[in-house]
């Protein structure tokens, strides 16, 4: 089997696992720090990253989250059920414009702070997350999420009318900041109203299943009625 | 013909125009000033970036980096000539990781700051850069050159034995910190010489040629021989 070193709440491991589930394939889950630097870590991706995807014995490491998703992709896409990818130029098009939206952007200015802050400072040094940090990343995702509403008030799955390999790209980041708290629902009933649709397929329960040790999920991050 | 919307110092736009270049297959040149927000811009792309590629009128626009690199391998890639993808899965996962590395890492903490501030800033506002971004950018390069030049000690091209996307990246993301006099050579010697294979290859041409009104080119950018 397969195996994934990951973070419970790094967004790309979470992309990862969620096509593993979706595609019905099992893959053994091994937790790290990546920020911890480990010298076993570091001479597979000296970057420090993860997703870091481990298929083979006799093979080398797939490495970060583009290589992780094409070779999944190449690899474990059953042919028997439908794929995260659209058939069209178009349709796939979009998806990876979506998936760089998100993987970039929506990371850049959101993601990457919110778990630096809250996960990993913490983890390092017992640091407390800067609070003028936060409410930039805060203000970022008001905006992302404005962007987000817009979308889904024209379109049932992020990038059309199936869901794609962007949906779960999306859905993996919100589930870290919905884990630590930082999406007001409330405000976002467009993007609720499709998170609740994908948050309650069967690929998603093993992430809402997850736990980071001494800090519990925010409340209604495991409900399907949120 | 397909038409492509860039900027001559965007690196991601660099890569798509090596792509075409390397396959050829013509592409219109439209240079744009992605930071402008023009309103045709922002309705084509709400994450006002390039390159965006135009293959048909009848077509949505193919927007961003990792849309554009997919829609040129899927659409234009010849069968007759070798691709810039390696033919094996360990290949290509080490492609993927290098892209990774070019695209987000070396952009994060080099290329776009560079950019930012002797580009973006000058032309917005006539504003000068800010030393102090330059500095962090130029050590966070000597560090990336360290591992270029680990990586091509032991490499012909920066993926293995054969030329591959992530050396157009790689080449992209240098061409345009050379064209600004950022690059160091003297020092990183296994990555010049990589460099000046990559520059003498036809594909490499019009970039060479490339200048930007009132900002000329670094010496030694345009020559085979540096």
């Amino acid at each position: 089997m397969a195996r994934l070193l990951h973070h419970t709440l790094d967004p790309a491991s979470r992309l990862a696992r969620l096509m593993f589930a979706e595609y019905g394939v099992g893959v053994e889950l091994e937790a790290i720090k990546p920020w911890s630097r480990d010298p076993l870590l570091l001479e597979i991706n000296p970057a420090a990253t993860v997703p870091i995807l481990l298929v083979e014995d006799h093979e080398p490491p797939v490495v970060g989250a583009l290589a992780v998703i094409h070779a999944i992709e190449e690899r474990f896409s059953p042919t028997t059920v439908e794929g995260l990818f659209p058939a069209t130029h178009a349709g796939r098009a979009e998806v990876w414009r979506l998936m760089e939206w998100v993987l970039s952007k929506l990371n850049d200015e959101v993601t990457r702070y919110v778990i630096e802050e809250k996960i990993v400072k913490r983890d390092q040094r017992g640091g407390t997350p800067d609070p003028s940090v936060l409410r930039v990343a805060k203000a970022n995702l008001v905006e992302h999420m404005l962007y987000f509403n817009w979308l889904f008030a024209t379109r049932h799955w992020i990038a059309g009318d199936v869901m794609t390999l962007a949906d779960f790209a999306l859905a993996a980041h919100l589930s870290c900041l919905d884990y630590l708290g930082d999406v007001t629902w409330e405000t976002s009933v467009e993007t609720r109203d499709w998170y609740a649709r994908i948050k309650s397929r069967p690929a998603f329960r093993s992430l809402l299943s997850d736990r980071v040790p001494g800090m519990p999920a925010h409340r209604g991050y495991a409900d399907l009625d949120f």
